[in-house]
């Protein structure tokens, strides 16, 4: 049996249109984090309102928050049966860098068998899924429970205005279930599904030595060069077992016992396969812990961007005025985002030495996450995964942050099943970010069996 | 009496039509280390040659090399006559980062008595002094010496060719000095001549972790991040004392006797004007030396640009592929470049983490140099500078590098004279680079005394 293979005969028999519809979609540059791509962002809020009410969805209506519109829209078929509330995102990363990638990111291509754009799988392809679930479920006369959805524009840089439109819409969000399609599986072969996500802390570091660029060889030597004195500094964030050594930083850190820790590492994976497809010849992380583990259960610290001082052609003898780096931290629950910011810009700031000012941009945060698995929404889904795949989906952590899933919690009470369709190659945030033509089409197929099974015992 | 008046009648007639032409040549862009302002570099020695010609100059020709021709030219009255072999460079260092200037780099501009522009200084307002020199030694007829000039076009990025054309050319350049002015006195209250330059090693060096760039959230803390890396690499070049921890870098330093180092730090230097003029708190170097020390007798390692990653606007969370950097070392004499060079790349080398890949392409470099004071030519600017400023020049030891000094020794056995008026606050290779007219014109009265002193005794 081919587990990829789709059964579902309305999807089928539209499997053309629902594709040129997601073309459509990634066709436009929606990057919320660079503000030339502004009015595109705004047509893709009106993109997703067309394509809602095509599907047949009521009440659709581009609700402003102070940046970026939430596309709101639902179809109640009956206020005493449960109701999901769907939640994604239509803004993408920025594509750099462009140089990279074989075909231009927003100009959806197909090559074996995948869709190469920017936003293909993170979260477009993903998110435009449900709405072509929700037209398969109203076209097949199937939709058993009511459907929320709730589109925004500003995932990619931190939801900002998120708490606050889920603070003034409380009644109008309630439901039973948050569902998202914003993660993956193991593979194909392995379907999984995700129930825990690190949250993230991100800051902007600047470090000023002298108030202008000076020639290195009359001052060299003297004088507080802003780049070695950022690589000093950001290099003294480890110490030589990759640890972090931030005071206080792994506090609140919930370490797991043996026996969880040894299920984690029942997860298939080949470290071979995993050094050979990234072209390394070791991994590198915290002594002590696995690869599986380094990406799940332990927090982390990387440098996201670095510049400063000469960067083109040739050689300039210059001791540059300012360095600048993006630097940013992986949560594991029970860490708090905010606290981390802090913990991070204290500690930041007492390493620098005397001959250098420091300056700090905290940028979005997001707390971690752990969803859970006894719930009717994980056990329709791993009956969903078993009809469509014919394979038990495994409970799997994630690396990832999607902030959004600790504030549903909070400020809602409502539960998120994470129920993604991506694959590692996906290359998401990554040039030739691409999205499986087969995964877009056996997600739509698995979240309408989902709602079949999460509608049965209503 | 005001030291910067000048009183050559010739110069004060024509300084009108001298700072013009000055303009003239700062408004072509030739900058060597940018491929696209290669038409700009080969106008610029067109220009040259009209200039000499007008200016009364002899067998003018703009000799190829493999790179950006030299521009020779001579003025024999006497073969039995000591020569002068007059050098300067008309290349420029790139005008980046262009939103610092006030002015365009090109478009050369007078404020307060400055003319700011790259190459103001750094060369071409130093080298075009010895043109206005020829002229005005011809125009009134007080030429007793013989003069040769080259002038190179690729100065800024190593002089890569000049030493093949040295020793191409050994007969055509035979000569008693070597004079340059790419140097600068101390002030216009303290004038010096330089005796001493530190050579320079200069590396580009790139770091690839993973073949792709990667999700931070779901990679992050498993494979090495090349920024991260490549910071930790750069940090480890120094101890916490400053000093470069590069095995065997130290070991051909000439350490200087206390009373050497008494009388270096005799210089008129007061620490609190050198902080307040950079706008730092504090110093910044190797523990155990002053700052005079530290810019003089001392190699140094400087990043002189780095980047990486996501360097846009908002955040990205990214796990780059590959991070750069530009890093040099000025080197003292006994230093070599070719072996600094050597011992830099073995030791980056195996200080890399496994899981990264090291590439290193070393830039040009060159040699330190120290100059004679004993000599009829030192002699002759000293007595040149007593007349036109009123001051016996201090000599002293310079932290740049003229990598060409050494090389004229080497090959053609001829001793150089650093005769050069640039100031501190020129800001070479910064933006807003400039030239004070007053030094300009000094400088033309100065030089023009010097060969009159040179010549007297010959």
């Amino acid at each position: 049996m081919n587990s990829m293979k789709i059964n579902h005969p309305y999807i089928i028999a539209h499997q053309d249109r629902f594709l040129e519809e997601l073309f459509q979609l990634l066709r436009i540059p929606s990057v919320s984090a660079d503000s030339k791509y502004k009015d595109d962002v705004f047509r893709t809020a009106d993109f997703l309102k067309a394509k809602l009410m095509e599907a047949g969805a009521e009440n659709i209506k581009i609700m402003p928050t102070k940046g970026y519109p939430v596309v709101y829209a639902d179809k109640i078929i009956d206020e005493s049966k449960p109701t999901v509330l769907v939640y994604g995102h239509y803004d993408v990363q920025p594509p750099d860098p462009l140089d990279l990638w074989l075909t231009p990111p927003f100009e959806p291509t197909i090559r074996n068998g995948k869709i190469f754009a920017r936003g293909a799988c993170d979260d477009k392809g993903q998110m435009y899924m449900h709405i072509k679930v929700l037209e398969t479920l109203l076209q097949t006369n199937a939709l058993s429970c009511n459907i929320k959805f709730i589109i925004e524009g500003e995932e990619e840089i931190g939801s900002d205005n998120l708490e606050s439109f889920i603070n003034e819409n409380k009644e109008l969000l309630k439901a039973d279930v948050v569902l998202i399609s914003d993660t993956g599986i193991i593979s194909n072969e392995t379907p999984s599904i995700t129930v825990g996500l690190r949250g993230l802390s991100y800051l902007e570091v600047a470090i000023t030595g002298p108030k202008r660029d000076l020639h290195s060889g009359l001052y060299g030597g003297a004088v507080a060069n802003p780049i070695n004195v950022l690589c000093e500094m950001i290099a003294s964030l480890k110490d030589k077992n990759q640890k972090i050594t931030i005071p206080h930083f792994y506090d609140e850190v919930i370490e797991l016992n043996q026996e969880e820790r040894a299920l984690m590492n029942q997860a298939p994976f080949v470290l071979e396969e995993y050094k050979n497809a990234l072209d390394i010849e070791e991994v590198y992380g915290e002594y002590g812990y696995t690869t599986l583990e380094r990406v799940a259960i332990r927090p982390t610290l990387d440098v996201n961007g670095i510049w400063g001082g000469y960067t083109g052609e040739g050689a300039k003898t210059v001791l540059p005025s300012k360095a600048f780096a993006k630097i940013s931290m992986r949560l594991v629950p029970n860490q708090s985002s905010a606290k981390i910011t802090q913990l991070f810009s204290d500690y930041f700031k007492s390493i620098a030495p005397k001959g250098v000012k420091v300056e700090l941009t905290p940028h979005h945060g997001g707390e971690p996450a752990i969803t859970p698995t006894n719930t009717k929404a994980y056990k329709a889904a791993s009956l969903a995964f078993e009809t469509t795949w014919g394979k038990t989906p495994i409970p799997m952590r994630e690396g990832g942050s999607i902030p959004i899933v600790s504030l549903f919690e909070r400020k809602l009470g409502i539960k998120t099943l994470l129920l993604g369709f991506g694959l590692d190659e996906d290359a998401i945030h990554s040039p030739n970010e691409s999205f499986r033509i087969s995964n877009f089409f056996k997600g739509i197929e698995t979240i309408v069996e989902f709602y079949k099974e999460f509608s049965k015992n209503s």
